[in-house]
């Protein structure tokens, strides 16, 4: 079992900003989410794109916004339970919460803050017989860990972004990568479809278009895959079968978690600290809904920060909080480090 | 008369990503403020200090973040009314504003934002007789423009940053600087003390402590102080004299502007827009209070930016916004310029 003070689902801008503002407030986070990665749709959708309203940036890329949040809450050595969708979760008598994923981790806080945004990305798999038996034998739709593929065969199925970057980036790692696209044309950065261009002049990838895959063989995991090239079959013999067609957010099982639900979003009382109707249960970011709602970056950090002021009076009730400004009282990690404005002196001049 | 769209008291951390959110919506803003500079709070009182809770910014200097802030909004051409206190406000028949300074500047807009923080920032005076009479001919609370000193002899009062800071920076500029305190002790960032310490050996500052500046001497205008050290008079001669003594904020006219005032701040709609109880009149940023309020600068920019839908929609009743995404969508500046992610190509390899 897990314990924490604050659960987040969602490891989003929004759902990092948090543990910072609650590590203010002393209080610990462990993060849930369904990518293998933090970061949410500025990391899954978006990471070499620049953002122009994030204030004080002129412009950042998603991807750098991300690492700059979690250099911020380094300090506040957030836990992660990735790879794994909250699924259920109950409330105790003493109004703490257990959340228990999808792969049955546990998690006990003492307030829980959803940050889902869109809700939990689900793969958009290809309609192939079967092909549920391969998962995890052979057929991914996340790259979670690039050495999985060391020296082995693989086949990348798609024609956007990720087909084409995760082909680049394993076509260093496997021993052959084969990438299957139902048309000719590839839409992506100008970037990366050159160098896709390049790495198949150099033999290191090899091109199936206009191609499908339509059958996956192998007794125990994959071992080949059926590929329709213009109504002619051929067998490519492989390791593994990655098919990147894109995601779908969805809300999941936490639409069922008793949350008023409006326009497949949680309701929450923006006038005090975006606490939904169930006391001890708020709801951040994008995944939230309010008279005026904008579903903005900046938005969810605001919205983050009232939240961690609320749960920080509810398990101290009656006592008086004050404002501290990081700039005069510093930041103190629970790692022991301490970041803080040079101070000043008190010092004559001779 | 100034017109603009949304007229913004205050070019705190607030009002100036204001101009961003307005500028997103095709609206154009015209800045008021009482310091010579912009930044409020941040330029004035804290400028070299670090801040740690910027989202996305581990740390960032307050200075840095209002140099990015005016980078940011650049493409939207503020205008600023600098030096000057907005003073009164009528509400026309057509529901769009006139604002008066204390130098009679009038502005006229369609919506006015007071993002006024603590108040609009007035000097501690020295309590010498009559100093009121040398304001502007030779008494300055602010070094507005570094210019004005070029080659004059300056006294500097005060023991604190700023007393130090600018007679270091105006040590390369007048022709004799000296500097009063009424310790021996000064207290300021180490490197500014020493730095003085080094300058007064080089003798391009003159120090005289444990002392205070007790009368103003001059027929139109400054031509000498009277300075008491440890109870013996002397005069000292000068063309300028600088009381650097910090400031205090007032709220100052925006009291008696018929708004719901609540702990010296103005109550607003944290439901929805952060209206004050006057339609048309916004409050965001330190001024304003609601339930949950934190004095924050990330707080101050989400209510920033719902204000300015908020405006958005009064002014065009009826049209439906569609919130267009900056990394999307781009954003088009009042000046032409235009910033926007790199397109994706789609394109066939062969
Ligand atoms: C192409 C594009 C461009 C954009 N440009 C801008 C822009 O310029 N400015 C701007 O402000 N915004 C922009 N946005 C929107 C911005 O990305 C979102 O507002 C932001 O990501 C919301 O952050 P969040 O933390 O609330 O949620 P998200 O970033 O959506 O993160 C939510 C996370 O929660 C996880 N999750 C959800 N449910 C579960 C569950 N049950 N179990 C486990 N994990 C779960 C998801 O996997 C996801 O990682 C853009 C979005 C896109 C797609
Ligand atoms: C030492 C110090 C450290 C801080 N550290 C932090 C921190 O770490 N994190 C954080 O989030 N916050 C911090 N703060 C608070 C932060 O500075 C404020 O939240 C922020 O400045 C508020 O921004 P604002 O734009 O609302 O108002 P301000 O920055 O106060 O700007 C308001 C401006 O309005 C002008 N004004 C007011 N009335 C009038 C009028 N009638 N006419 C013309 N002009 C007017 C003023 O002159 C001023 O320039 C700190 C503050 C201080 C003093």
């Amino acid at each position: 079992m897990i314990t924490t003070d604050i659960l987040i689902i969602g490891a989003g801008p929004t759902g990092l900003f948090a543990v910072f503002e609650a590590g203010l407030l002393k209080l610990k986070c462990h993060i849930i989410d369904a990518l293998p990665q933090p970061g949410g749709q500025l990391s899954e959708l978006y990471p070499k794109k620049p953002i122009f309203d994030i204030p004080g940036f002129p412009s950042v890329l998603a991807g750098e916004l991300v690492d700059n949040l979690m250099e911020q809450i380094k300090q506040f050595q957030p836990g992660f339970t990735l790879n794994e969708k909250a699924e259920t979760i109950d409330k105790l008598e003493d109004g703490t919460f257990i959340v228990t994923t999808n792969k049955g981790t546990k998690h006990h806080a003492k307030a829980v803050a959803i940050a889902g945004g869109l809700g939990s990305f689900d793969p958009r798999k290809p309609l192939i017989d079967g092909i549920e038996f391969y998962e995890d034998k052979g057929v991914e739709y996340f790259v979670k860990n690039p050495e999985l593929f060391r020296n082995k065969r693989i086949v990348i199925a798609g024609g956007g972004d990720s087909a084409l970057d995760w082909s680049i980036f394993l076509a260093d790692v496997a021993s052959e990568v084969t990438l299957v696209h139902r048309r000719n044309e590839f839409r992506g950065a100008l970037d990366s479809v050159e160098k896709v261009q390049e790495l198949k002049k150099l033999g290191r990838i090899s091109l199936i278009t206009p191609a499908e895959v339509t059958a996956i063989h192998g007794k125990d995991k994959v071992e080949a895959l059926e590929i329709d090239i213009e109504g002619e079959k051929s067998i490519i013999e492989t390791d593994y079968f990655i098919p990147l067609f894109g995601l779908t957010p969805k809300l999941g099982a936490i639409a069922h978690w008793g949350l008023e639900i409006e326009k497949n979003a949680i309701k929450v009382n923006n006038a005090l600290d975006y606490q939904t109707n169930i006391e001890g249960i708020y709801a951040i970011g994008d995944i939230n809904t309010y008279p005026g709602k904008l579903k903005l970056i900046l938005c969810g950090f605001h919205e983050a920060t009232l939240m961690c002021q609320s749960v920080y009076n509810r398990l101290n009730p009656g006592k008086k909080y004050v404002l501290k400004y990081t700039t005069v009282s510093g930041v103190d990690g629970f790692d022991g480090t301490r970041k803080e404005a040079e101070k000043q002196v008190v010092k004559a001049i001779e």
